[in-house]
């Protein structure tokens, strides 16, 4: 049994963690907290609980939640959350930060692609990255986890296993994601209105999105390979889950077999991603409230092209799920427990 | 005046012809048929209509349509539409034929792609492939128009200008499209009901769909080289419009400038594409209920990498719009009499 | 040919007076506005426009208004409007004023229900209430028009032809209206974004509602009795429409066809309302983009129950279809001039 | 530990069964049925279950379930129903039928709103109707559950307590109910697909609805009074849930806290009725994918109507999360047992 505190309770992951967390068998909640001056029933963040459940969201204090936390779940905004994972790290806790602000390794890649200068670089070397299909054994001892970001989950668990395997080419792959509106997180905008995604369906920032070094370095780090990718996003008109369509080539003489053989050999015994059989293909509505990734793939026999589509939920797998998943690995949990949504 | 006929007026496409005609100054509708042998009203297909309207579609009968109509559209299924198409161009009407029939040149594509033996090779000689943009004149003085699919006039306003032009490569092209759920049309099927439509996203028929030779005759006709195409539809959870986001390679040394200038030239004077402004990108809100083709484009400036993507209605542009497009332009009407939705 | 000023024009309401206006054959735009400091091009707004529209919103100038335009349409926040309608009215333009400032006749029915105390209770007695199914008469001579309310136009068409010819009783009345979200303005809320409204679906200011005595005035005066009604608004997770179903009692005596007779009498002539025939009810798709009013009826043969159900397009016949119906009316053009959305 | 069978498991409804029962302590899956001629693997029918999952829809056998079931939940269509459920009763086996077959004492209601004559009028004496929050001592004993609609379920939950107490007058009551559209079942009609019902809206049967006299036996059974009561059912485009807002008239001198009193008595202790705190109303996203009936309220202090809100999941509370609180009532299992959906 761990104490765990959520910093950042409010927001759509926040609330996600809260409701894997009042599941899971060797969790306490000793903390969720808000920067907001009064305390917010939990009850009324996640109307279907039930009437018994009286925990609250309250106003933030860094000796509240020192004292009471063993583990703390960081869904704050950038730069708040580095220099917040900081302190609960010098203070001995473990850090699960659900935040971009550890990702990266290049400081300076921060300015480029979020737009502000790093204000903790010291961070970004203590921080493992929390993709468990690819890094379990240094989240096993990690102090400080820096979870993956949605898109990214969704584009390394699909390219990763080739790239590995040097089955396709590194530098010419083209990414065409879809996201459901919550991955737009919580805060009001013109863009995530009622009126203006329904029925609407566009591209937005067409090579320009913030998870695009995320996936480059990571995939290029597994790679050992330095690898090109052209990132284009879109907003679908659903809440939740992200569907990824990767275009690669494949290198001569490389075939189906090849392809699933090494989807097969990378999955075996990873809990979470399921591999479609040939000619099926993920939905979304197949992970939808899982922490599951769904692969399939086409390799088209007339020419080197292959088709990788993988299917993920961006508030579970993509965010608090995979985060429940790290603390799990991290703490020598059942890998699976709290997130067994069957 | 012409008098035109509608031959399967209670799908999709026929009732969008329908609209479409009824604000049409230089038409007369004498004819809409059904295979039904009750006659409907067509205010019970199209509610929004004013109860002065009378218009009735009736039981087909080729004879009564020989009589009334100078022209006629074609909403039938396979096979069926290009038997009935022989009749009617035999009989000295212009045909206009929404199906795929005579879109492809070659009769054995039919066999693989449709899964039918063409019944009517010689008549893939007659017809024109209607797409104005590219076919003007042969379309001026055609007497059979096969009107393009949907994914293909999205895919091709897209691609065509650059392949044209050399600007990109021929060989390698991956296109994403996403279309509403429309495109599958009226008949009932499992995976058009509601329950499974909403909240859902997913891809079907990847690489195996039949409006993929389609793209790369015509594609390889206008650049007059072997072009190499993967394409993955999508079914979106929306009624109408396709947003199709195609990823290219540039020739070396080709820039922004270069791109915007090929689409520029060639859709100069071209009423129905509108391009966006650098930075811009298409929206399917923007072009539902209308005839427009929109289209933006991204060239990363630290790769080859070419992003282009369009939008169209799929119902308008993508088939009965379009319809309407290549009869103002074979009887020498305005092109876009009965188009302006504004 | 008059000319025209939408006074708001970048609100939903504003937007569709600009397709209206712009489709009209007897009028010219003259004046758009907004209290932004920064012009707005039209197709910003509306990108489904073709790009020879050049039209812009513009900052609002009184005086510019006031030298180029005859009547006004004011889509102003609630005081504002009523404040600038007095200038204009001052100025001897018309004024057709959207808001809810001028649809009341007692100045305190405003502190009670709206939470302001009304700055020009003297306009109240000018305005004459913009239903021109039961007030056309009144708003071929008015200077100063109160557009009704959304909710109030689809509940008065359906009850006021039964209320007036005495056979439903006028002391309990129970309507029950689920609008789309449009409704609710242009304005970023939360309850308004996709996340909140996909999937779900509630009653809001339940026995609250600000246009409850719009409703209650407006069928007292035509009935000659006190009515008594209760209104329980609901937000349906769709862009647009209203649709009520009403339900009342009948007189002793009462059945189905004098009803049907009422309604066949009150509408005979009248465009834009259409009785669906026994056995048929109003849908939200058979009225969305166009200014109709659908209504049916079921008269329950066992007890006195009546049902009356209507639909409306709330941005058409409930704003701006029905002011510039006014605008028709007042200015002696065709009724349904720019209104022909089929 | 208790071994059941789903007969029917295909359906809507079926498989929300499948989902519960799977998690569930006290029960072991022995049969799952189809008519189908081929098995279906369940993780077919739900993709979000983990691979190691193995069940099977089978071929229904009569034989076969009898040998290894002692409690059967029937999911079959009408008049299948009832004689399947004569046939296990006979053998000995509890029998939960979420059909309509046992709902109604009277075998001539049947002929008049199913439209068929009743095969097995004797069954209907069997049957206890499965209702916990008001038949609970006859749920413990009963060989025979007639599981209860779902439009009445929300509907007796909301007006039972005040008819029973006498707040309320019982001749004229008006019911407004939403539905999503999972009610309709799985099979597929031209009214559920994707492009009718997305942006729709509408009433359906009304006043003819076959649920209406399953509402007027139990409230006019429970409140020993002959009630009068008219149902509206509307369509609404989300895929679960039913929103019902009643309209009621109070007996004079019945105020808000009598009526709120009504509601918390006879609620006390009853796990899966939540009361909403006044100036609050249910909505269907907090019930959704939960057990729970949600109720609101508002009595208008200037009159004597009262509106009573109620919202519930119509393939939970409304059909299976029902049956399985009833198997867990009738076999002393924890009444929440399974229905943990938090």
């Amino acid at each position: 049994m761990i104490r765990v505190a959520v910093i950042g309770a409010t927001g759509y992951t926040g609330v996600e963690l809260i409701k894997i967390l009042l599941r899971h068998k060797h969790v306490q909640i000793t903390a969720l907290t808000t920067r907001q001056a009064d305390p917010i029933p939990v009850r009324q963040l996640i109307p279907s609980l039930p009437p018994e459940v009286k925990l609250e969201v309250e106003t933030y204090s860094f000796a509240k939640v020192k004292k009471c936390a063993d583990l703390v779940f960081l869904c704050l905004p950038h730069t708040e959350s580095v220099v917040t994972a900081e302190q609960f790290h010098k203070a001995g806790k473990i850090v699960i930060d659900l935040s971009a602000d550890m990702r990266l390794h290049a400081p300076q890649a921060y300015e480029k692609w979020y737009g502000f200068k790093h204000p903790k670089p010291a961070m970004l070397k203590q921080a493992v990255y929390g993709l468990p299909e690819f890094y379990r054994e240094k989240i096993q001892t990690a102090d400080v986890i820096a979870n993956p970001g949605c898109y990214p989950t969704s584009v390394i668990l699909a390219a990763a296993p080739l790239l590995k395997k040097k089955l396709v080419k590194a530098n010419f792959i083209s990414v065409d994601s879809k996201s459901g509106v919550s991955g737009a997180g919580k805060k009001l905008t013109q863009t995530t209105q009622f009126c203006e995604v329904e029925q609407n369906f566009s591209a937005y920032k067409v090579g320009q999105h913030q998870h695009t070094p995320e996936m480059i370095q990571v995939l290029s780090e597994l790679s050992k390979k330095e690898v090109r990718l052209t990132f284009v996003p879109h907003l679908l008109p659903v809440t939740r889950g992200i569907l990824s369509t990767v275009y690669l080539q494949r290198e001569k003489g490389v075939g189906a077999e090849a392809i699933r053989k090494a989807f097969e050999e990378t999955y075996s015994g990873k809990l979470f991603v399921r591999l479609k059989p040939a000619g099926k293909f993920p939905a979304l509505a197949d992970v939808q409230l899982t922490n599951y990734c769904d692969i399939g793939f086409w390799a088209d026999p007339a020419s080197e092209a292959l088709v990788v589509i993988s299917a993920i939920d961006n508030l579970l797998k993509g965010a608090s799920g995979q985060a429940v998943q790290n603390m799990n690995i991290r703490c020598g949990f059942q890998e699976e427990e709290g997130l067994k949504t069957w």
